[in-house]
């Protein structure tokens, strides 16, 4: 398998979570984002919608991170990323996608962009734009954890929740969001940090992130 | 079942053509997003991210759309939305996702009420804002469709990617975004409208569209 990303996507950074977890070997293909080089005739040849990941494994070139995810769980149902019962799938469902549809694509780079270039937004309103959105969906997300009594992670292991949490508050820690009111998400977070799978994983480990010690 | 939903939520909608094309009968229960119903405590206290549509099936409250969906299919599997075969699952999610992930966000009623607000951004501007994020995906959308060589559904009944394809097709509209370049979608499109599942579950048919006949 190879893996196109970019080591501060939050949604490059789900998939290199989910193959650690999983145990599938993988190759990193480094995409340059600040240079658009997914943008770029090479790129959207195979990736029509010019966008990371796009993961090429099983014959494909595979292009959307959530669809990654389910289709890596049904291929490969070694390790899996969702649990077994389907209540408990429900519920790791519903906390990943409440984090992938609602709140990664307002803070998604191209959204970023256009409101510095079409609206003329400096850094600091962007990043007020940035925590107004994170507010929304990681209050009521704590709300959440806090109802279902979760523990170090949604369940006994992490998982499909995990693998789309941990990046969304990398990038909020980034931004300066305040998460001292939120217990439970910081719990996990710390518990996840600690283990090797996520610490391959992180930004910070990546050959292309240009401060990699 | 029941369903809390608004007629020209998009979200609301996926719900009501699942139900529909699986059979399953449900009593559609209106919020009120105009009066933000959804805000209210007697709405968070069932669901702490204040949005519909909310599913109550199974003896719980179910709040998120692509979890929904994908529960419904787990939970019921008679009339799958999603394919048997392994990668025919993946194209479906793939386009699904696209839909779910990186548009359905910006165009959200929260966002468009954000610019408004907190912007002083006008309806041109709203309208530009909407068609904007909208070609970013349809057309990358479009392009995908012809690759994979497309008939008047994804696969040979509608499913999964028509269930999230077609309310992000009727906003579009309403917004006056331009077909005219995308053959494909708007033959699926035509195709599912001569439905019945589809009417019965189309924003104009629904007890709280005020211009219902």
């Amino acid at each position: 398998m190879k893996l196109h990303g970019y080591y501060r996507s939050s949604t490059s950074y789900r998939l290199r979570i989910a193959l650690e977890l999983k145990g599938l070997d993988y190759e990193y293909v480094p995409v340059n984002l600040l240079t658009s080089e997914q943008k770029g005739e090479a790129f959207t040849s195979r990736n029509p919608f010019g966008s990371v990941p796009l993961l090429e494994a099983g014959g494909r070139d595979r292009v959307q991170s959530m669809a990654q995810l389910e289709w890596l769980d049904e291929a490969h149902p070694d390790k899996p990323l969702l649990p077994a019962d389907l209540e408990d799938r429900y519920t790791a469902r519903e906390l990943a996608y409440a984090i992938a549809t609602e709140l990664h694509a307002p803070l998604n780079l191209p959204v970023l962009k256009y409101l510095t270039n079409e609206y003329g937004k400096s850094q600091d309103e962007i990043g007020e734009w940035y925590r107004h959105w994170l507010a929304r969906t990681l209050d009521p997300l704590e709300a959440r954890l806090a109802q279902l009594g979760t523990g170090d992670f949604l369940f006994e292991r992490p998982g499909f929740f995990e693998v789309c949490l941990l990046p969304q508050v990398y990038n909020a820690r980034r931004f300066g969001f305040d998460f001292s009111d939120k217990p439970h998400t910081t719990r996990i977070e710390q518990a996840c940090q600690a283990l090797p799978e996520f610490q391959r994983a992180h930004p910070d480990n990546q050959p292309d992130n240009p401060e990699r010690s």
